[in-house]
């Protein structure tokens, strides 16, 4: 990403010729200079994905303007048109449980500028990793989820996540399902699972793969939707393994692939990579 | 492999200290000379898996001799031993259907010797491959397959694998489920399924994989069992994939991986490196 | 590859504002559909390099017309602009030596369909794989290469090649060093090294790779020029190995990422998504 | 590792028949029981290398009686024996520059455990990763190695080194080179290159790939020798990429396998998992 000012546009509308053009045309036309193009077809569907990332530098269009005309533009093909700004500063809450790799990992990354965006605070049912929040100087709010307290710690995390303005929730080994409700409180939210989805759902996939004597193990990156690890993947990964794993061999390797899968699937979605249809992503990185 | 006549051992018992120091013993005190001894404790079963090769040039004892020695151990140790002598000729027959790439992979590799096993029949519900058949002058059975007729072409299945006197089946890309009676027929069974098993089995895995949106898809090589997918997973791969991967790509990119999981597969089950227990398998490659 | 009449443009020339639109623009206007067009900047030289790929349906340009109008803007671009149509059968001459792995695979995939082209020689510096080509019902063609018989050698080369009419030079092992004077005969030549280039370059790289105790080992195609080994990587790819790999282990796990890694450069040679600058390449798959 | 009192044996010695079994008889018959114990020949040199790792709970030998033993053994042998006992601790010296990921990654995975050891002090050309240092409490120590100022540079590494009792130097990006006077100074020392070895060694190794135009880069983690880039190598991973990635794209890349590979080496050697012979690593992983 240029630190020249831009405009990002992320499209799904159904599919008809000329819209390569069209776009294209409606850019340059207005003085913006197209860095990147990437346009896919999804022959299921008959669906047009489409990123367009351009500089406003010399662009002729208010913000105003621009929005109208996306709008206009969306509305004529029937689709779906998002348009982000940059540089821009997400603000990131991260929810955690005990384990403390992945956070450490996305801190890091955010510290050194790779990731785009402001980890605004870290919320979990555990108090341990204050301690890791301290070394980053990041505010730390627990919250305990014992039985039957799901209720009364999710409206914790939605007053911690509304009074810092988050946008964007990622889930870095926070071992809670979220609630449907808490879903539709209007935050996108990133998960990484530990293992290739859809093998191994739900709780202790490293035990399960150990059962099955699986070769390669893996962890998957998605958005969070109602159907536990059913969302829009955005990323896998997976290292071999053989019969000499044991659970916490595959526990230590696995670290290894969730740290690096997350982060992924974090920063194309700053950089608003990630363009979900139909269940599915596509990632123009 | 070397070319010396030797003899391989492959044991699973139940794991007790000294049992290393007696395999290396009972081998060494009687003239063999140990080229490869691997070991494996499986913490989940308590189990030793140990899979032992020597050369019997200066062995000592004759072959009825060690398989009397070796029935003792088995007997004290509580386990399930298996002896083979090598140079040896498994006898290999292929199962098809229609896709030709398994099958001409197999045949190539055997051909030049890198697997170690002669293909002595291929057999089909399909008349198309009888052209690879020919190519490679190995004679081809064609047994049609139709609704209702199952009990039927599994019998011609049975009776061409006895008439050529085959061990081992390779099921390459033959997309008929094997009844329970069949499998029950002595020969061991190798299958190659086009996911990474457990995720989409049955009919259809790129199908699903793309319908899923998944970033790998895989290969899974496996001993058939009675229940569908889900026998000892002997070798894995993967290729990753995006989102401008059709079903055709996948099955396209999957083609490569399905070739080279099950050539690995039936190598290391003819150079007996494979050793089943709990459902899992050791790979001593 | 679809099967209606389609024209792909790749294209290398100075990167400036509007070009995405221009070409969007004179691919619509003239009544093509875009399928694909994916465009790529390279900022080490300030290069934009694009691939264009519409189909003729309803285009109305003839060819003639389109070549001048290409032709224009390429002039005008100060670049180097090449047009080709499908459906389209390039005529590809494989040489080969002693080794038939390579040969036999891009011989089943050529039969199948999933390369697009015709192979329409073998030509070898031993009599060895005339039994494959045989097989496939090509013409093989034999002259022995021996010590002051690269001439003659060569000359033999270029007639067969010359005589096929052949577009395209797949070195599938052939283990013969290509003269300058050959190389200027006209025709694009694709080599397979067995190493992952610039490491182990030349002769012998498993052995090298042995001595050297390295970790990975990989194959590596690419165009051939005059310096050995140093031509634009269309494709590499690894395996991971360890210290129990003999060198015959090694030849024998390379020999399948030399088929895969050889079979995909092919293929994206033939569909024209390989587009070379500065002695490199964009691949637009 | 587990947390009952053993011991380990390194071995390099020329092969000859009986040696696993004696070794296996050795530990046995002393009371030990052997964990693992792992074997390799190496037929380009006829070299045994192998590991042995057993209990000591109900050992037979006192620690000065085993290393008797072994030295007898070793001497009857003509080979390298080296003897460890563990719970163990050992303490580790870093050497960094400016770039914080590797000793990120490394102080997180000392501190959980995953890294049997104790890092003990970090030293640096330059002062920025002293806050670093301060997060993880461990003491940091800062001497300029400017144009003509090596020799006083290395002297203050060698005090800090021996003042802390350090046996094991990571150089985790230290962008240095060692002087030959250095490294005769007793500590083993593993450095991360960011190359797959043995291409693209010296400096600037990614903006050499991007010239050069590869599709896979990679990390070697290896034991630092006088001959730079050449020591043995101890680990390699890589990742693919394409035209599409800057040298800033490679760089960011290419951390992920830096910080994996460089802890994996400093993994498998704090756990005497590494045997070097003939300038190779034998890993008993």
């Amino acid at each position: 990403m240029t630190k020249i000012p831009g405009a990002i546009l992320n499209v799904v509308c159904p599919d008809r010729p000329g819209l390569v053009a069209m776009f294209a045309n409606f850019v340059h036309s207005n003085g913006g200079n197209i860095l990147n193009a990437e346009h896919h077809r999804d022959d299921g569907s008959g669906l047009f994905v489409s990123r367009l990332d351009w500089t406003l530098e010399a662009f002729k269009l208010s913000r105003t303007q621009l929005e109208a005309e996306v709008a206009k533009i969306a509305h004529d093909c029937g689709g779906v048109f998002k348009l982000f700004y940059y540089p821009q500063q997400t603000k990131v809450a991260i929810f955690v449980s005990k384990q403390d790799h992945c956070l450490f990992d996305l801190l890091i990354r955010f510290e050194s500028g790779e990731l785009l965006g402001q980890v605004v605070c870290i919320f979990s049912n555990h108090p341990e990793l204050d301690r890791v929040a301290k070394m980053f100087n990041i505010p730390f709010f627990f919250s305990p989820a014992p039985k039957g307290g799901k209720i009364q710690h999710e409206t914790r995390a939605k007053e911690v996540v509304k009074a810092h303005g988050a946008d964007l929730i990622v889930l870095a080994k926070y071992m809670q399902i979220l609630s449907p409700d808490f879903l539709e409180n209007g935050q996108q939210i990133i998960n990484i699972h530990h293992s290739f989805l859809p093998a191994f759902p739900g709780a202790q996939p490293y035990h399960n793969a150990y059962k099955r004597g699986v070769k390669v193990i893996g962890a998957t990156a998605h958005y969070v939707t109602a159907e536990l690890d059913a969302g829009p993947i955005i990323e896998q990964d997976i290292i071999r393994i053989d019969h000499r794993f044991s659970v916490a061999d595959m526990i230590r390797e696995g670290r290894d692939i969730e740290r690096v899968v997350l982060a992924r699937a974090v920063r194309w979605h700053l950089e608003r990579r990630v363009i979900v249809f139909e269940n599915k992503t596509a990632i123009f990185a």
